[in-house]
């Protein structure tokens, strides 16, 4: 069985030398691991028709079939992905305050690396490239759990980054990928408290929820979003369409896409037939309660669950509210704290609802779809985090730092 | 048994009054609530004098009983406790950051509590107010489980610090006290995850693991300390001397006292005696390795498991190294990522120093006793986080917050 604890010693071993790397020095590997990547796209596509092929054989879904599968046009993504984030500023060793005491002790909070980050994830192997660079920009080791299903084609990937790496001079032990694919591999990997500083569970629920019971190691969250939609009695009703049209269909697999939508019961009769109108474009099945049926009559009776599911497909449950206060706790008590949008032109409304909704995102007239750390400008994203600790919300470059102090004497003593 | 999910319901069920509290209503509360305690100091000497002597007869160490300890002095202390946290600036509600996308939406990154704290910690009575008036000003709702040696005290102390909240017209559940001492439910507490945001122990070493390894709500580690002075070839060996004094003696049971000395083998000659001899008026043990007893001849010797130990004891472990670069491995190596210190005159071998020691709090020059919220400057300090996620090194009312995105558009959707 895989040694984890001589992995994690591996990943301390490196830490001094990944933060003796200026930003130049990051940036060249980042570009060379972006050409090496373009450069094996032949062994890595021949990898993955082993992986595609074992899963065809195990009946894997088609969508996730689909995430597994690799072509040179999503290798050059991924190596375009490495580019990009070169292009990032380096936030590493930045200032971020600095104040003095009156004994005249100065002190400096510097950003500095968390140091080893974990990501447990399923079989897309583009994340292997995507998650490498974002720690690697910010000084992390990096120790890589990916689903035993995409294996020959991640240990391709990890081949030509570490293989640039060497190119580069970097200990190639700044990105260790675990290759046993045995499950209390993962559940050790879990409690490697010793050597690894965060765990980023990315992929389903269920992936997820495993990791936050079983992880001694602080996790953060990421992912499950139940958003929801309210379309308050002062909406404009057109742009309430226009949004929740988008926010379901515009890509439904997504963990920012709308699942329930919550309607003002002064607005539900003029509305609810115009929304029908345009999701039926898209074939989408309304789940709604009582009131929603008695004007959409055929639409299928929601039960309490549909209110607590995210349904990842052309579904989407409703349900009438009397007041904002009612879609407020509604809401609070069956989102996700992902995203979720009131629709108004009441500035009174608008500003309650983004006070008093506990979500990592509010918004006001926009589309839920908009939680993504390249819409936000992050220029990167490794995940959108729904705990309120560390992050919140789509983490970019910075959400894989952490502090430290730095203290100037000259001898003070505590009194 | 305790009902935790009910009291976790009645936590999230005033968070919206919470949030609705401005800062001076906030704040009488907590005056009121100090006034309170002064008032009721009778009812809870009375209490604490059932949990002492319950305690002596469980046979409880002077040193606990010490802590369990109330006294009107310690009861005006938590008092006063409370009317500093008054004093302090609201930063809930703050607008941290605000930016504007190409699409034209507008984003605010909003500073908002956690919501629901649990805070586990062991028989210190103090602590029950405190956490109580670090969590209510920052307006998160707070769910105590107190050490079942201090009952009795914990339930006094709350019944007033809930009588002044009801006084001032706010939920008394923004502040719950679990009763029930029984061990389950200690463990059902750790994985209240659908209502704790985030659990914070308080104590001992055994106590942080067994939440850390339990705990499915995000956790935020404190505590330990195995803090270092290294002393380099370079040293102002007097100032050495002073700050070691002071680091190792001025309060043994804190985990900022220093634990471990590291010095350069270049000045151990004339460094050790000195340092003996004042240690010395303490009765410090000193425990060495080979070439510390060559120069110290009635050292005891160290042994490997010495460099690991924090002994929160009048004993001092000495290592000896030939270079900074040793000190640093040494230290990386043995430390608990909380403070270490480095006394020199030369400013590259600090800053190297600086750079290189993996701690929240690193010293050039000063006492590691600084490590500390109100040292800091926070004016007050919930902990000292050993981990790097969320919050690293002192505590105080910021770090007990989260942040939300609010988004601002005018019916914008994702192409």
């Amino acid at each position: 069985m895989t040694d984890l604890k001589e992995m994690g010693r591996r990943a301390a071993s490196v830490k001094l030398a990944l933060q003796g790397l200026s930003e130049e020095e990051k940036n060249s590997a980042l570009l060379a691991a972006a050409k090496r990547l373009k450069e094996e796209t032949g062994e890595i596509l021949a990898a993955n028709e082993k992986d595609m092929e074992a899963a065809r054989k195990n009946g894997m879904s088609p969508g996730m079939l689909d995430r597994l599968r690799l072509d040179p046009g999503r290798i050059e993504s991924m190596a375009e992905g490495l580019c990009q984030i070169a292009d990032l500023p380096d936030c590493i060793g930045e200032c971020m305050e600095e104040f003095e005491r009156p004994n005249g002790l100065k002190i400096r909070k510097i950003r500095v690396p968390l140091g080893v980050v974990g990501i447990i994830y399923e079989a897309r192997p583009n994340v292997t490239a995507d998650a490498f660079g974002l720690c690697f920009k910010t000084g992390n080791a990096v120790i890589l759990k990916g689903g035993s299903d995409a294996i020959h084609s991640n240990k391709a990937i990890v081949q030509a980054l570490r293989g640039a790496l060497a190119q580069c001079g970097i200990p190639e032990d700044v990105l260790q990928l675990i290759c046993d694919t045995d499950r209390a591999v993962t559940v050790e990997f879990m409690k490697l408290k010793e050597y690894i500083d965060v765990l980023i569970p990315r992929g389903s629920a269920g992936l997820i929820r495993s990791v936050v019971e079983n992880s001694t190691v602080p996790v953060i969250e990421t992912g499950t979003g139940n958003c929801h939609v309210y379309v308050d009695k002062d909406a404009d009703l057109d742009m309430a369409v226009k949004i929740i049209f988008n926010a379901k269909t515009q890509r439904i697999g997504v963990c920012n896409a709308c699942e329930s939508l919550v309607v003002h019961s002064a607005v539900r009769e003029t509305f609810l037939p115009k929304l029908k109108e345009a999701l039926d474009e898209k074939k989408v099945e309304l789940r709604g309660d009582g009131r929603v049926r008695e004007v959409l009559p055929d639409c299928v009776p929601a039960r309490e669950e549909d209110y607590g599911t995210e349904y990842l497909d052309y579904i989407l449950s409703l349900k009438t509210v009397d007041s904002l206060e009612e879609a407020i706790a509604h809401i609070n008590r069956y989102n996700t704290k992902h995203s979720d949008c009131i629709v108004t032109e009441n500035p009174e409304a608008a500003q309650r609802f983004l006070n008093q909704v506990d979500a990592a995102c509010v918004y006001w007239n926009a589309s839920t779809r908009f939680t993504d750390g390249f819409e936000f400008g992050f220029g990167a994203e490794i995940g959108i985090s729904t705990q309120k600790l560390h992050a919140r919300g789509p983490m970019g470059l910075k959400e894989l730092t952490s502090y430290k102090y730095t203290i100037f004497g000259n001898g003070q003593v505590r009194g």
